[in-house]
C-alpha cells in the first residue's frame, strides 16, 4: 500500500527544510502499520521511525509527541470522497456517495479510523481530527446532494441533514467494523447497494 | 460503575471450585478499565488482576490467557436491549429498540466495545464475539418487530431485514463513536428520536 494520494503538505517543515515528500509519506505508511499492529497505546515513535528507515531524531523534528505523530497520520489519511459531482438525479448523487464511502472504508483510511477510535474515546485532540477528516466532508457532500435534490423537485427539503448524513455513515461503519467478513471481501460495495432504496424512501422519493 | 447486570455465570469454574461471583465481577471491571485505559496490545494480565485485587495465578485459573480475559469480557458487557416487548405498534416497538441501542452505547458495553473494535480487525475470536455479543441480538429484535409491523398491515414484508438492522446500529455507532461529545451527553438518545421519523418513512410507514 502506499500513500499516493497524500496532500502535497498540510504543514511545512520546521527550520525552512527542504520538505522530503518520501519520508513523510514513508512515515505516515509506518504510523498506519503501526497502528494496526499494536493500537494507539502499543504505538511507540521509535518503532515508526525504524520502520520508516529515519532516525527518532528526525521523526522528531517532524512530529513532536507522539499524539502529533498520530494526529497528523488521521489527517494525512482522511478520508478522500473525491468530488461532489452532480450526476443529476438524487439517486444518482447518492449512489455514487455510497460507493465513495465504501471504497474509503474498505481502504486506508477506514483501517486509520478503526485502529484509532477506541482512543479517540478519551483523547479529544484525536477526536476533533477524526471529526473534521472523516465526518465533517460526508456531512457537507449530503447537504449539497439534498440541497439539489430539493431544487430538482425530486425532494421536499430535509429538516434534519444531519441524520440523513448518520444513516450514509452508520450502516457503512457498521457494516463493514461490526460483521466478520472474509478476507478479500468488500462488505462496503455490497451495503451501498442495499441500502440505496431504503434511503431513497426515507427522503420520500421512489425507491425503484 | 459496577457489573450487577452480569449473567449468573457463563462458565463453570476449573476443578469444581465455588465460583466466586465477587471476584469475577471485579476481573470484568478491571478488564474493561484496562482495555479503555491502554486499547487491546496495552493491556497486561498482570494489570488487571492487580486492579482486581487478585493473583495472576487467580487470573490465569478462570482465564488461561489474555485473549480468553478480553473474550470472555466482551460477551460479559454484551449488550443487554432488555426484552422484546410488543408496544402495539411500528412506532413503538422502533422507539423502545432505539433507546433500549442508546442505553446500551452510552454505558458499559458501548465503552467495551469501543475499546476493542480496532483488536478485532485482525483477531477473528473477538470479531465472532463481538458480532454474536452485539449484533446478532439486535438483528433478531429487529426482524422480530418488522414481523409483528408487517402482521398488524402496518408495512408490507420487509425484503432484506439484515440492512434495516443496519439502519438501526449504524447511525447510533457512528453519532456515539465518531461525534465529540460534551461529558455526561446522551448522544445515542438524542440520535435515537431523530431518526425515527426517518426509518418510519424507510419502512414505508408514516412518519408522524
Amino acid at each position: 500500500m502506499t500513500t499516493d494520494h497524500l496532500p502535497e503538505a498540510s504543514a511545512a517543515p520546521a527550520r525552512g527544510r527542504p520538505r522530503d515528500a518520501a519520508r513523510d509519506r514513508a512515515l505516515m505508511d509506518a504510523t498506519l502499520a503501526e497502528l494496526q499492529a499494536h493500537g494507539y497505546s502499543g504505538l511507540t515513535t521509535a518503532a515508526v521511525a525504524k520502520r520508516a528507515g529515519v532516525s527518532t531524531a528526525t521523526l522528531y523534528r517532524r512530529w513532536r509527541s507522539k499524539e502529533h505523530l498520530v494526529v497528523g497520520a488521521a489527517q494525512a489519511w482522511a478520508e478522500d470522497l473525491g468530488p461532489d459531482t452532480d450526476h443529476g438525479s438524487l439517486r444518482a448523487d447518492l449512489r455514487a456517495l455510497l460507493h465513495d464511502k465504501a471504497d474509503a472504508l474498505d481502504g486506508a483510511s477506514g483501517r486509520l479510523l478503526r485502529a484509532v477510535l477506541g482512543e479517540a474515546a478519551h483523547n479529544r485532540a484525536l477526536a476533533d481530527v477524526l471529526f473534521e477528516a472523516f465526518v465533517l466532508p460526508l456531512q457537507n457532500r449530503v447537504s449539497a446532494l439534498l440541497d439539489r435534490a430539493a431544487g430538482r423537485g425530486e425532494i421536499a427539503p430535509v429538516e434534519d441533514p444531519l441524520v440523513v448524513g448518520e444513516m450514509v455513515i452508520g450502516p457503512m461503519v457498521s457494516h463493514t467494523f461490526l460483521i466478520p467478513h472474509t478476507p478479500g471481501a468488500s462488505p462496503g460495495a455490497d451495503m451501498a447497494d442495499r441500502l440505496l432504496p431504503y434511503l431513497l424512501r426515507a427522503l420520500g422519493a421512489p425507491a425503484a
